[in-house]
């Protein structure tokens, strides 16, 4: 069986650069996986979509049980006003995200999108609010779209986030490399019984199909471990001599996805919707107490005429590929983390996996 | 024709008990008219609904250009979880009524339902949560159902309203008459041109179709003075000589039903589009930037098997017509009020709306 | 109390040329009546939308106990493939309405609309599709719209509607006046306790709102006579000495709006969405079985750009009006008939409604 | 390279007794492959689902370029009234399934479902109610579920279907074993660019989840070859020297389940969207012009208590993987077709596919 240090080694360079890699950790892809039809982007981040900028604020501290964070997401690295078409969908609905309403309506999001725990959204949304507000020449305040999971591995009740740390988040947006795992909002977060959070990917569609990119950002909260999925491989079944899985009260994932791709709001809603299928790659079912919610907009310049209908299909193998991947990836750069209440969540243990997916010649 | 005090004279008694009656305001009701084939039970109020309680916080200060406010609806007069079956409708989108996908997947609610500005969301939503989260023996923090609309009457970017006015509102909840127009989140809206706000009403079905009684409350911030229609009479067009109407960037109206019948989540869902007939009888046709949104619940026993579907109609006539009053009500409660912009919002003028509903033997 | 003949000469002159009109019946705005803010088009009928035609094969004969019929709505007068935007609201689902799967996912519509009894879905449905297959040049059949309302005036069992009835409906289509009450689809129909049936009408929206034009047709099978209320007044209750109402299984209404305003697929589920509000004014409150659908088209050149969101709302007013008229053109065309179980379905008595609205002075 | 021969050979015997098998097909099943957590029923079928009867005609005949036909489920084995509780879904709307109106409002099916191609929609609904219209006591004639794909193996403008071949179905449907790839409506299906049509599977869940059984049963005329993907292997990709993948202008893909465990209407609509997550572990994207469409019914008693919410997650796991396995075994039941086009659609090559399986230990 491999060891971690014989993962490392076969990852002799990161195919893409990452921010605050913990040791030990690698995106599979720089293990060697390779899924789907299609190409990530240079960054294989959200952020390959050109404009869109991501801040995360993480609250970890052990002493005080502290584990989550907030991820920001703006559309057009701005937080004044700059419509977006958008379109929403719902896979299981048990969670909250803020503003659908208003995107289902008039098929724009002009907002900041931020992603948290599931005690954070008022803290969110007002701390958003009053940052926007002002950028904002028309009368109406913003509704931002704030969306929540429940980050169970910190102590929730101790209410740690602040309106300073969504601040931080919002203003601290950038392009670039996006910090994956107990990142930002994804710091208390468990998925498929492994240490979950964030994680991004992208895909790049044919030229002769536009060549446009579209990015994923997910922040997974899902799933028991039986149900992971890689590749096809069961590995959730397969890993031995794993720490007993936290028992857990609820579940959930937030899916974001983006393009530079000129589509209408009611092709985002379509687009939305197929995230779904790249998170059912992995495993998932949505379980029944699941908030499994996404949202995706376009960059392209607001009033470009939408793509013909009959064109939107590499696109949507695109943000398949692409949410599988970021799911992967938020499992991959997790770190071994005590909840607060004591017990184990650990990390998923890449070694033994990429030995699995060997084996299977699913990494050659 | 009549003078407000003739009015006055008329309206010998209340039919109701209300609290806090701006003077010379009355319920059309009061004043003799009779819309429906049914009856509304004793308080002619959501309170009518054995269990639900309502409380209010104004915030009303022309000194500070304040003119805001939040109403509370629990719908089991508890801060607990104390679930109730629950359905949500959507007539326009462009606004914020946080919890409903929640409500949708669960079709259910046991939190606080807020009605109140727009720029309040965040602090209500944190406020509400803060107080019910510690009531709570589940893990799960409860996400409140917020409902806003644009109060603009007041200086919206002063961010008046606070999280004690928010908690005072949850603690004061109690059954009994409701205030109506311009209290708690109502204090700052404008509908169909005149001083809005909050109405309410209810209805009573026969005993052989059960006995059940619906309630409705209602925040209007919605319509133009050209559409308002009383009992079929164009009385938005028929009043002259009044001030001109403020121009208005948006508008909306959430109205929320509550019923002792045992129904579905997915009869609720039905209950609370029907909100949208009663208010086309008022003379709205959900204007473009309109959040025109309903939620119905019930206060049966949880538990309990709901109606068959063939007993549901006589609930479906109960919610038009309490409806239709509710925001009539809003309208007759309302008092004169100066807008932060120093323009006047003007009250419905009573007595020369019963005058023409006299004419037309609306009234008799 | 007026008598029929005083009626009619007080309808001196027919604002609208009418086909088919029945002895003694006449448009309620025929005899004063006028609703709403805006104006009716030149025919007050759908048709007063450039290129839309209408096509009706009514199948009466007491001998055989056949009252059904089809109404057909061709979009752009042509059985050939010419894709007009489209969008589908449902009010309550008791029934059919096929295509609006895809009509909600393409956004489109590029088949004849077809209004039936429910027995006939099928034949209407076989019909349309071998008519209109021919002449697609694509290798795709189309999917017929068709939507069926409960025509249980006739014996519905004897299944009276050939193909040939409906192919005749499609080849006949014109524009110009309208057939209204037991025309075509709604001859078995009853609407409040009256016979039904087919209405229809148009508004015309202000020059400087682009002096577009909404017209509606609605085939009105719905509603129990205390429900009727026209201009506000409860006519259904107060009308004296009538027949017994006749005991229904159910009730439905289809409604279908077409405007020349270029609005988007998302716009136009919005308009058929008001139809419902328009609806409300008469009196219903979509009763538990009802199949209350609705669908709205736009004959703009396909690929013009859509009204800014902010331009649509002048439509919506315009949608509610020509539907409250159209529901009650149904009734007011329609004529004393005698169901299939020998049973009277009265027509509306316009003497004594017109009677009320006088002394209403709904109608000066 | 494993041959043909060995591979039938390996398959010693089959799981479930399957009827109509060609010869050399074989479920992957049989030929060594486990997909999922659960275990299929004793039938491997949607009639492993007590009192769930299948009825198929199948239109084959190269002389007249015939290849259609229909597949009949009856959700009680009655073709009179019996209702089962019902919940519909859309993954991508491009296609018609009749009747989804009428149980989104009830929540109910009680009429026979019928897939089949394109074309066939009027004469398959027209004889489905002709047939069943006599059985019902109730006034209402019911009506049936058609659901459509594009079988473009035939000849589609000839319209080979007829009532007969439909009542044959309707009157034919029997528990057991079902006919799978080009038998009844399945019969001029592709997928993913081999050979397609009906598949079947089914799952049982753990006793302490209640030991309900999830049956599937799809109609596949979906996806592109380079999509295809069985058990985590890129098979589409990794199969060489195949006949060029024909043309298609659409494609679609209908999925039934059916399940004697006792849910709501509300919980059946999630268990019909979970099928869409079964779909998408076989490659598929739901492709634009793709008719993608969900439903699902349940078998207990009308009347039973729905079982509660947090224990529906182990019958979203049946129903992905059952419709995971469903797709597998209509491509695995294909044989070569000629189109009636004179192109060639082959038929999934098992021994190919099982030494690529083998390969990646995915059976071992």
């Amino acid at each position: 069986m491999a060891t971690r240090r014989t993962v490392l080694k076969a990852a002799a360079a990161l195919a893409f650069p990452l921010p605050d890699v913990p040791v030990g950790r690698r995106r599979l892809r720089d293990l060697g996986l390779r899924l789907g039809l299609l190409t990530p982007g240079p960054l294989g981040a959200i952020t390959d979509v050109a404009g869109v900028t991501v801040g995360q604020t993480t609250v970890a501290d052990p002493a005080r049980k502290a584990r989550t964070g907030v991820t920001v997401i703006l559309p057009r690295n701005t937080l004044a006003s700059a419509p977006c078409r958008a379109g929403a969908a719902v896979l299981n609905g048990n969670g909250e995200m803020t503003g659908v309403m208003s995107i289902r309506r008039t098929g724009l999001v002009d907002v900041p999108i931020l992603l948290t725990g599931t005690a954070n959204v008022g803290i969110a949304y007002e701390a958003a609010m009053s940052t926007i507000f002002p950028t904002r020449g028309i009368a109406i305040p913003p509704n931002p779209v704030v969306a929540e999971c429940w980050d169970a591995l910190g102590d929730i009740r101790a209410r740690h986030l602040t309106a300073e740390h969504v601040v931080s988040a919002l203003r601290s947006a950038t392009s670039g490399p996006v910090a994956e795992g107990g990142a930002g909002g994804g710091a208390g977060m468990t998925a498929y019984g492994f240490k979950g959070g964030i994680g991004t990917s992208s895909r790049v569609v044919a030229a002769n199909h536009g060549g446009y990119t579209v990015g994923v950002l997910v922040n997974a909260n899902h799933g028991t471990r039986e149900q992971l999925t890689i590749a096809g491989v069961p590995v959730g079944r397969e890993l031995e001599n794993l720490p007993n899985e936290r028992p857990r009260s609820s579940s959930s994932i937030v899916m974001v996805a983006a393009t530079d791709a000129p589509l209408s709001s009611r092709q985002l809603e379509r687009l939305a919707l197929r995230m779904a299928m790249g998170l059912a790659r992995t495993g998932a079912t949505a379980n029944t107490s699941s908030g499994d919610l996404m949202l995706a907009f376009s960059t392209a310049k607001y009033g470009t005429p939408a793509l013909d209908d009959e064109r939107v299909t590499p696109l949507f193998q695109a943000v398949v590929e692409a949410t599988e991947e970021s799911v992967l990836n938020a499992l991959a750069l997790g770190t071994d983390v005590v909840g607060a209440d004591g017990s184990v969540c650990p990390a998923l243990p890449l070694d033994r996996v990429v030995a699995l997916l060997q084996a299977r010649r699913a990494i050659t």
